[in-house]
């Protein structure tokens, strides 16, 4: 209405809000108390190395933030933590959503702890930044693990890639062992590249699928079933029980088709109800019997050392990446530079060739 | 033997070679000719679009070479020759060795020739930096297309990866474009990941095939056959033609169960035998079909303007990788760390850490 009475100087500022008054005895002790609730990177360690769950929770907090200064903690306290870890057994679990994966660690996880074992979950799924943490995001599914005082359940880490989201969830393994939790199971959603993520940081990798469904309506892809150390048929309980045992023997058979594995390892096929709490002792008799056998033949220590090297080139390759794609200025040019290329003005590669001289 | 009467400073030189004589008018005449033998970029440029093949073969060296000078050539070249390319059909043949690729493209080539088409046969082997070259190495196996004016056959380029070597036979279209040729063949061995990186450069995607043998003997990988635009099954011969017309009904029935391409087309099967030059001429009425039914829903110049933009980004990672790893001291100090893994005296994050903060 009046704006000619308004300030015209882009020097000009708006009025300054009154701070408001914080010097009461009371204000100052919350703010001393939230400080206090930021521990140092050795007090996190410690915290870790002395099984404090909460300690382990912030730190892998550090390990997931893209703030570089909590990069720089978090990996102060991998360095810290490394010469405790790697005394875990690693298993990857996949399959369909709808197939009880949630329903097969709550199972299996109890099933473990009762055995003595201490039990970290954690996920791979690349989708969790959209959908706000499909996997494990639900721990209401989880009830007795979750109260369970010997296992630890940490939702998929959000990130814009999936190579993000599995670097997150491989560099909080090695704090969960840290921490002595001897078996770390690792969980992702059977519908994408997130499979072979997981598969290059687990020791074991079990499909869990479902009787009576065709391969292609369960949307597995053939990759996958390659990739696995064990194909289980859960729910097979009821009137599933019979579909479950012919699937059981056709799977069988498909993986016979499959050559032998390096590890020496021929991939079973077992049947379990998670619901029933049925089959599950079979299933780590299982996985025991595949530690026993490659760890006599030199496999399980070749394996982890061969996904430490796939790693290290992994974490440079993301990293020159987000780098470089995190360049503000870079951000707005590759926007550009896109628009151009959708009306035909440029090529890719002088368009890339723009986009890297800006940055060097 | 007598140390002593050595010079000992550090700045000392050995003693200089003489000179060799140069100075005769014959020697001059060869230097200048050499000299004539290297064209300048706009002489290059002038000669593509002249549609001289010698410029565009010098051209396209310099688009592999590894050097940083002709780098900077090559894309000056490209550049200038944009406006000139994007004008042809791309077409992508694979299928394992064995098949008759070499034999398909001498005859689906000269035929094309013969029907007033200019064939630029182009290559992406990865593996031919240690095979030296073994698709197209072998010229003779095409006799009547290498010497047919109308054609332009260049085997792939060496490389290291198979990004660099995919992404130069990506920019040598553009110069065969410019060059006037009309329809660009890339042929590539059907087992591995270089696939996926033709597929990515070509209109239509051609996988041959031969009868007889199953799926899996054949070696092709199941995401091969969902990037076929049409499997041709060769060698539909003599002996052969009975089991070539029932592998052709049994990969039509294969093909249904894929859910129906963005593009609109249904993907089809068809047999020929190159070598009696049978089916030939059905082969390229069904890619024109293609090429009027795609361009007539706009999926060809969508899918154009996709792969542009994916080799921008593919280029942009491709080079800053190049940039890290050909580092002489990241070479060395990678190569230290990879030991360490191996010994597990780091982890793969740490490694990864030491060596970024080397190059930054």
């Amino acid at each position: 209405m009046n704006k000619k009475t308004t300030h015209t100087s882009a020097l000009s500022e708006k009025d300054g809000i009154p701070s408001p008054e914080i010097t009461s005895a009371d204000a100052i002790a919350k703010i001393q108390q939230k400080r206090k609730k930021q521990p140092t990177v050795s007090a996190l360690v410690k915290g870790i190395l002395a099984n404090d769950k909460t300690a382990l929770s912030r730190a892998i907090t550090l390990v997931e933030s893209t703030n570089s200064k909590h990069t720089e903690k978090a990996n102060t306290i991998i360095n810290q933590c490394l010469p405790h870890a790697n005394k875990s057994v690693r298993i990857g679990i996949t399959g369909v959503p709808g197939v009880g994966k949630s329903t097969f660690i709550e199972t299996f996880g109890s099933f473990l702890t009762t055995k003595g074992k201490k039990v970290a979950v954690l996920a791979v799924d690349p989708s969790s930044s959209l959908t706000k943490g499909s996997i494990l995001g639900d721990k209401t599914r989880m009830e007795a693990l979750v109260k369970d005082e010997n296992a630890f359940i940490r939702p998929s880490p959000s990130g814009e890639s999936l190579g993000g989201v599995a670097r997150k969830t491989r560099e909080s393994i090695i704090l969960c062992e840290a921490a002595g939790f001897d078996t770390i199971l690792i969980e992702t959603v059977g519908v994408g590249q997130s499979e072979t993520a997981v598969h290059s940081m687990v020791d074991f990798f079990l499909l869990l699928k479902l009787a009576g469904a065709g391969d292609q309506l369960q949307g597995i892809k053939r990759g996958i079933i390659e990739m696995a150390d064990a194909i289980v048929i859960n729910k097979a309980d009821g009137d599933n029980l019979k579909a479950a045992k012919i699937a059981r023997t056709e799977f069988k058979r498909a993986l016979h088709l499959y050559p032998t594995k390096e590890s020496g390892w021929q991939p079973e096929v077992t049947t379990c109800s998670a619901i029933n709490n049925e089959g599950i002792p079979e299933i780590w008799e299982m996985i025991s019997n595949y530690m026993e056998i490659t760890s006599d033949n030199g496999h399980f220590q070749k394996k982890r050392k061969e996904q430490n090297k796939f790693w290290l080139l992994q974490t440079i390759d993301e990293r020159l990446k987000a780098d470089f794609y995190q360049d503000k200025k870079i951000k707005k040019e590759l926007e550009a530079q896109l628009q151009l290329i959708e009306k035909d003005k440029t090529t890719p590669f002088a368009a890339a060739q723009y986009l890297l001289a800006l940055k060097s």
